[in-house]
């Protein structure tokens, strides 16, 4: 009988970039269950990006974690034990009950997940939340067309590097930018981009960009922000359109950022700057992985994974985000 | 025989705020009509804020207006000879020969106006590119629906007072900012705006955002940029769209002007900021005119111009503009 949890909490609001001491390992009791609740056994969870915000003060478009609380985010694991009628022990789901070995639920906020499309491990990346907000970010608001030059910032990430892949099915010149020179070959190497670039060796951002993209850009898929992005907005072509993902950049920032103003090449360009939220597609993630999953197949979509192995280094996964150590989906396997 | 022709030419880039003596009147002979030609007397002509962009050196949407050139800008007159066969004396054209009292063309970039459909003067105004730019601006990119909460900048201007009416004849709460007392006491007088205040004398520009938008922000519809348009960004409901039209608090900026970085607002409030420019719009032009006509005869819009006599002052109406003297369409009359 299992009888201990094990937990990563909140310990303290982070100042600017997390630090390990902002997270604390506790252990808890796992719960009995009622009727209706089934128990989970978490087997991999995700660290991502947005989790900076949701550990905020700042209001935004969720609760902040309290202090004390179980930290957020996507998961992957088995049912142990169920007194829930439509759950068995076995079965493989997804939800977000966040960084803790163990998880009661009544199946609220639980999606089953069908292993034969892909690893389950994929659930929480290409199949996942990141994976969406690719298909739908890139093909929804940046609408690209065959012959559009698309380039994506922080391209090897797990949203990145699917979003790039995907530009090249529909016949786009993709370029990305990446943090290391290992992720810029693989960009370019493994991932088909046409060029790519590591930017922190770049000094002259514009100048950089009208190398590589020397007809412009039509869809910039941003997942970084700050004077990258300034960038971008002159190296724009008339119509284009700005899928604005993420600003990863920014989420570390103590004071307010500022930086040009930008609003001015929208009107030369008669261009779009759109933000979105993957949740608005929820009603469409079926579509989206089944499509995803049958690129995989196809041999179309590679899907890389860096995977940390145990609860206790989710922190520094985590943080390990903000200095660009993964390449494609970071995961933490929590049990195997 | 007419023989003596008055223009106003630039005599000078301007730094910063145009002043009287980056323009010079010149007086030059006009042109004998070759065959395929006509003579025009300039009745009308416009002076707009986007003009400063036009004598700016910086590239934009089109060529700078070099020095010693007739200076750009809408215009309406009268044919008063003729060598054309498809024009005739007196027929009433609108088109872009610049600050100028007379003016030949073999008919290229002009359009005849319908006076009965409005006074001539609205050729410039409401049924010009001021008023297509708030039509197809507010309807094709705003895109409001009744309900919604539809702030408008500049909204005692050209275009802002169109937009605010027609938000209105569609149902929206409009709120609207412009620079005098006068002002605003004429958008919630006479043009039915439901709230307005004077930026001027605003402190907290979020703080007043809140008072008068009590809602949040829909549509927001920027004439102006700059420090107001930072706090709309903090004051939009999710799916809001800003509509980027102009920027006028930057249009004599001589050093690229800074702010606070916005794009994260578009991201949490899955919102979209759009620029344009009216050409994109200009194959239906004639449906927006005859919409807006329609609107002035039912008494739903009210167009207010400012007139000021003589080409002389074109200068001076021009400059004024950037000091927030004109309430509604700021024109010159040339010749009666």
């Amino acid at each position: 009988m299992i009888v201990k949890n094990r937990q990563i909490v909140l310990a303290a609001r982070p100042e600017g970039l997390p630090k390990p001491s902002d997270f604390r390992l506790v252990e808890t009791p796992v719960p009995e269950l009622a009727e209706g609740q089934f128990l989970l056994k978490t087997n991999y969870l995700s660290v991502d990006p947005y989790m900076r915000g949701r550990i905020s003060e700042a209001k935004s478009y969720a609760e902040p974690v309290a202090i004390g609380e179980v930290m957020v985010g996507g998961t992957v694991g088995t049912v142990v034990k169920s007194q829930h009628p439509g759950y068995r022990p076995g079965e493989v789901v997804v939800g977000y009950w966040g960084w803790q070995e163990y998880a009661v639920s009544d199946g609220q906020g639980i999606v089953r997940f069908d292993t034969s499309l892909a690893p389950m491990s994929t659930a929480l990346g290409v199949l996942g939340m990141p994976g969406m907000t690719a298909y739908f970010g890139l093909l929804e608001i940046g609408k690209p067309k065959a012959g559009d030059t698309v380039f994506v910032s922080g391209a090897a990430g797990a949203v990145g590097s699917l979003v790039g892949q995907i530009a090249k099915i529909k016949g786009c010149r993709v370029v990305g930018s990446a943090g290391s020179q290992q992720k810029v070959d693989y960009l370019t190497g493994e991932l088909g981009f046409d060029a790519a670039f590591k930017y922190k060796d770049v000094k002259n951002y514009a100048a950089k960009l009208q190398e590589v993209c020397p007809r412009g850009i039509d869809v910039y898929f941003d997942n970084v922000g700050g004077p990258l992005t300034d960038a971008v907005f002159t190296q724009i072509n008339v119509g284009a359109r700005i899928v604005v993902c993420g600003q990863i950049d920014q989420y570390n920032a103590t004071r307010p950022p500022r930086g040009p103003r930008l609003l001015w090449h929208l009107i030369v360009k008669q261009a779009r700057a759109e933000g979105f939220l993957v949740f608005q597609f929820a009603g469409r993630f079926r579509e989206g992985q089944q499509q995803v999953a049958h690129w995989i197949k196809e041999g179309k979509v590679k899907c890389q994974e860096t995977v940390v192995d145990g609860l206790e280094h989710a922190p520094e996964a985590f943080i390990g985000l903000f200095h660009g150590e993964n390449v494609g989906k970071q995961l933490v396997r929590v049990s195997a």
